[in-house]
């Protein structure tokens, strides 16, 4: 099982080594307060909390707050507490997520609402999401606030468009960005804002790190989707194949239905829509994606926004965080292969 | 079925009609402003959140945060964004709880779970909890922002607590009280003492405030415990037995626990610890209940923090509102009648 994806022109392996180092000491800082503001003497919530916080996630979202908080000359401790409530907003979604998908596994490890209960998951979150707003209001910068609740709000919505477009092989490409950009793109998209926006920067700064945030999210949302139909994907702890047994339509099916025959539809109907899947169903969609080339496109529309989102860093002069930001992009859609 | 619980003295019926008369004028607002913000273009969100804020709930806590915000002579707008914002993150809870608790029912209509699926009372629960944060931000007080955002982690952390105690007849009434602070008198607290708070009044008027719905919202909760175990409970559209049968551990339990004989503590073990509930069982825990006067006793209970309440306006001289906000403990009291 697992397509081979078509091989990128640039070989060396791009990684966030930079981006980690650069921001290693504040980032000591964000564990410490993830590690605090979890504590509760309901003894549950760290154990739910931590199972998931500590199970390997990159925390790509709060490194870059603090990397755009870092390059806007940013001098106080602000950015630390936006970071860690960036990473709690992601962990209350991940663990909402998993009961709405249902799913069994996260990050290679059986996922919170198996060991402790859907009850556990829903509550946990609330509380973290709770706990992330605390730490925001400690910073007090009204419009980080708005950014980051807009965005809480925003990324509930994407949610439940993905929810009602869910088994829907209606669902265009367009449709599609607006599910991706409202669910992941938005929290990326915040995340970088917030750091030009507690450094004062001015207005085109701040939008320039939204920019870079929105469309980094997209290219990683859109590996993602590919990744969940072959690659490197057991590497990532991700099942192969679980958005296809839930009857998610991510990119890769919305190509296979435009470029695909009559019967490549008519399978896609049986499978995603009815949810009649038999033996060998997942290899014969690969097929269809295979034939026409769904996935290396996927990829491709990737590459074309982590593009946008290296042109979104023209605002500022040449540096090393600079350069740590634009290899993040490079990684970001490595991870394809 | 059901239980009668013993006379009041104050036969005359208290009502919240005084109340209501009150704040009209700014409700008529507050609901203009629920409606305008459970708008999505996403259609699942309105209809969701609709069938459950239209549901005929009495609207008491975005009331009280009116009442005490006009009681502490504030005339800006905030007042009425705060209370949407109230009302809201109350209906994020419930969303939540009706999938936690797994309930069929939610004031006499099927929860919205039952029509929907949990998936959107999950994720349509986080919408309405990110809408609730934008409008507090736009309203601007941080300190607000802090007593609700406080409120939001505090709540969560109540119910956590609740489903770790859940099936523990080992809970004691010190331990329940926690809970039922954290996860129900929380937010009347933050509710009342944001009032004076956006009104820029004295610390010892917002503590006051706090105070009175704290005690208010615990005398909530007692009078509830008492009529999942009957009373009015049938015309509040409330299915008599539902905590028993979830085995939630609430006063009237803890009470029969403590001053019942061995084969009592037994009968609790096999129906709330093991959940072995057999035809009956319901009629046999209201003849403990009965025996060792567990309902009067929490209900007795229930009006102890009711004089509470009544005694943390002493700060305010005599008005209308200050009467209607003694009236309405009144009436919270007299639900269990």
């Amino acid at each position: 099982m697992g397509v081979v994806l078509p091989f990128e022109e640039n070989r060396a392996e791009p990684g966030i080594e930079s981006l980690v180092a650069l921001v290693a000491a504040d980032m000591g800082r964000v564990n410490d307060m993830i590690l605090s503001r979890t504590g509760s003497d309901v003894t549950m919530i760290p154990e739910v909390a931590n199972h998931l916080i500590s199970s390997g996630g990159k925390r790509l979202r709060p490194m870059l707050t603090l990397a755009t908080g870092i390059l806007s000359g940013y001098e106080g401790e602000g950015h630390v507490k936006l970071a860690a409530s960036v990473e709690f907003m992601h962990t209350a979604t991940l663990l909402h997520d998993d009961v709405v998908d249902e799913s069994d596994m996260r990050r290679g490890k059986p996922a919170a609402r198996i060991k402790w209960g859907n009850e556990a998951s829903v509550l946990v979150g609330d509380f973290l999401l709770g706990q992330a707003f605390r730490m925001m209001v400690e910073v007090g910068s009204l419009r980080a606030l708005q950014i980051l609740s807009d965005a809480a709000a925003i990324i509930a919505e994407g949610e439940v468009m993905q929810l009602a477009a869910a088994k829907n092989v209606e669902t265009g490409e367009d449709a599609y960005l607006r599910i991706i950009e409202a669910k992941t793109a938005e929290l990326f998209g915040a995340a970088c804002e917030v750091g030009p926006v507690i450094a004062g920067r001015p207005e085109a700064e701040a939008r320039a790190a939204r920019d870079y945030g929105m469309a980094l999210g997209i290219a990683f949302q859109l590996v993602d989707d590919a990744l969940d139909y072959g690659g490197a994907a057991a590497a990532l702890g991700k099942n192969v194949g679980d958005d296809f047994r839930e009857g998610k339509i991510t990119l890769p099916v919305v190509l296979s239905l435009r470029r695909g025959s009559d019967a490549d539809r008519a399978f896609f109907r049986r499978t995603l829509e009815r949810g009649e899947i038999r033996e060998g169903d997942l290899e014969e969609a690969l097929g269809i994606m295979r034939r026409t080339k769904a996935l290396e496109d996927t990829v491709a529309r990737a590459r074309d926004y982590g593009r946008r989102a290296v042109a979104a860093l023209d605002v500022h002069p040449d540096g090393p965080m600079k350069r740590a930001l634009v290899e993040a992009v490079a990684f970001c859609i490595a991870r394809a292969y």
